[in-house]
């Protein structure tokens, strides 16, 4: 049934083919071995496209910014992708619209490139999935990458850390201010919105921001701006793109894309084989003999779960390094 | 300096010897190997504990809830253990206040122990130390360990899989439904507590709920309970005290106890593994010579990361079965 090799699958993509863009999708998606040997074929021709994250609490109106921030690409001309990640169900992979319905107005646009992407429960897998659907996304020719994720957990962190620039959306008196800022947000932001500014609450938020800022132990080379916007007014979207390309220009001047891109492998290596890990050893311990009696005997607590884990990686190291 | 041996230590711990168990935390949040020792000499007198995970959005009044649940254990005469996780800053590991001033009020109470936990950008670390902790807490005598968790992100949901019952704070009108919706909870929920029940909407946050319970393609042999709360006003917290009863005793009756607790150990053995992998493969990529050559490769695009995470385990292996 799969008569496209991988060589040709790569070279559709690079002529921007976006059938084989999707295709090749969905085979990630489905963990298809061949999947792995078209993305290593891509990524020689990857490290064009400009990848930015938007992120923020549920009901912070990012979504709508995101689809603004389209609108205003594709008016300069641009190929645009974007990722939105769905923390939905980590059990059932289900999702109930939400960002779908918002990002439609873009459906038929064929400059502009849309991938929803579910959490699955898998552990790491959304990480990984991402950066390898950057890849796409940038080897079939999208000049900007949008990476839409919710909240502020560990995982959306890890995602930001694969963006060039890192956008944090924030709403006047959503919950507790104090909530909002101690998430981690000041370290991850390299530009602040401040949406739904034209509600009560926006000058307080932002004088919090900058008192924070104030506060912070060292100055840094890129004091975060902060823009004011009314996304669903198309208010702020070119004041935030141009603090896009400041910020982008920044990191060029100061050797700052490098040393981001260092990261950044460095952390998607790390995360190829923490994940190569995880599913060998997982499905060891759920559907080998031995693994399950391991558990058992965790479980009856005749066995410490530290020896067990010894135990579970040394049965299945053959296995990690060929998941990879 | 360190003159207690983990046997010593581990006996302090049993004992109920609070400061045994603060200095063990402190250990482990620094990683000192003996630390691990210490764990796995208090495992075996594990397992007595109930654990109850209490997640929600930031703004939904959970650690309010928290403080009333501690006040209801209490009064029941039971020894309590809190573990707040704080999403803080990744980067910096500093945590600005909040759910610490909430709790303030148990301060002084010698049969409540509560540790805040930031997360530390550690890939995985978080999930990690919450597994630990939960075991010194329940290894001291604490009848009851609350595990409070900010937000739905992939790492909370993780967090709650180590829990025997799961409450999910909901309170009405806070953000879009369909965003706080589409997060997951319906699948990771044992209760629902629909708090601040005195404002507008609660009732339609309510019918939501239960619309979607509805919607369910199989129904489960536990249908959550809604639980109509006020946490700020004492309200609800007894009948939440009874629903988790209920359910800990539908856990005993279906063979669900042991059930979970395969299930968070084949989950806490994989994150384990995983870890080791991780920091062994992270390190590497850092510090070693061969390692940033490797990273330099991959950011020239002459080295695709596949092959490279490939080679980078290779060379860890044995740092890794080490580093558990």
């Amino acid at each position: 049934m799969n008569t496209v090799t991988p060589a040709e699958a790569a070279a559709a993509i690079l002529r921007g083919n976006v059938r084989a863009a999707a295709r090749l999708m969905r085979l990630l998606d489905d963990r298809q071995p061949g999947a792995t040997e078209t993305l290593r074929l891509l990524y020689p021709h990857t490290g064009r496209a400009q990848v930015i994250g938007i992120t923020g609490n549920p009901g912070s109106g990012k979504s709508t910014l995101t689809s603004r921030l389209i609108a205003f690409y594709r008016a300069e001309g641009k190929k645009v992708g974007v990722l939105a990640i769905d923390p939905s169900s980590p059990f059932s992979g289900g999702a109930i619209l939400g960002d779908r319905i918002r990002m439609m107005e873009h459906a038929g646009d064929p400059g502009v490139f849309i991938r929803s992407l579910a959490t699955r429960g898998a552990l790491g897998g959304l990480s990984r999935s991402t950066t390898d659907l950057v890849h796409v996304m940038d080897a079939m020719g999208c000049d900007v990458v949008l990476i839409e994720t919710v909240g502020v957990g560990q995982d959306e962190i890890d995602i930001v850390r694969t963006a060039h620039t890192t956008v944090v959306v924030l709403v006047p008196g959503l919950g507790d201010d104090i909530q909002a800022i101690k998430a981690g947000i000041l370290e991850i932001a390299d530009i602040f919105v401040v949406n739904k500014a034209d509600i009560d609450g926006a000058d307080r938020t932002i004088g919090d921001l900058r008192g924070l800022q104030m506060l912070m132990t060292e100055m840094p080379q890129w004091l975060p701006p902060i823009v004011r916007a009314v996304a669903a007014r198309n208010e702020g979207i070119a004041e935030l793109a141009t603090k896009i390309q400041e910020h982008t220009a920044h990191l060029a001047e100061n050797g700052g894309h490098t040393e981001r891109e260092r990261a950044r492998v460095t952390f998607v290596l790390t995360q190829l084989a923490r994940d190569a890990t995880s599913r060998s050893v997982e499905a060891w311990l759920r559907g080998d003999e031995a693994g399950r009696t391991l558990v058992d005997a965790v479980v009856a607590r005749t066995c410490d779960p530290y020896a067990a884990a010894q135990t579970a990686m040394s049965h299945t190291i053959v296995r990690q390094v060929a998941a990879l």
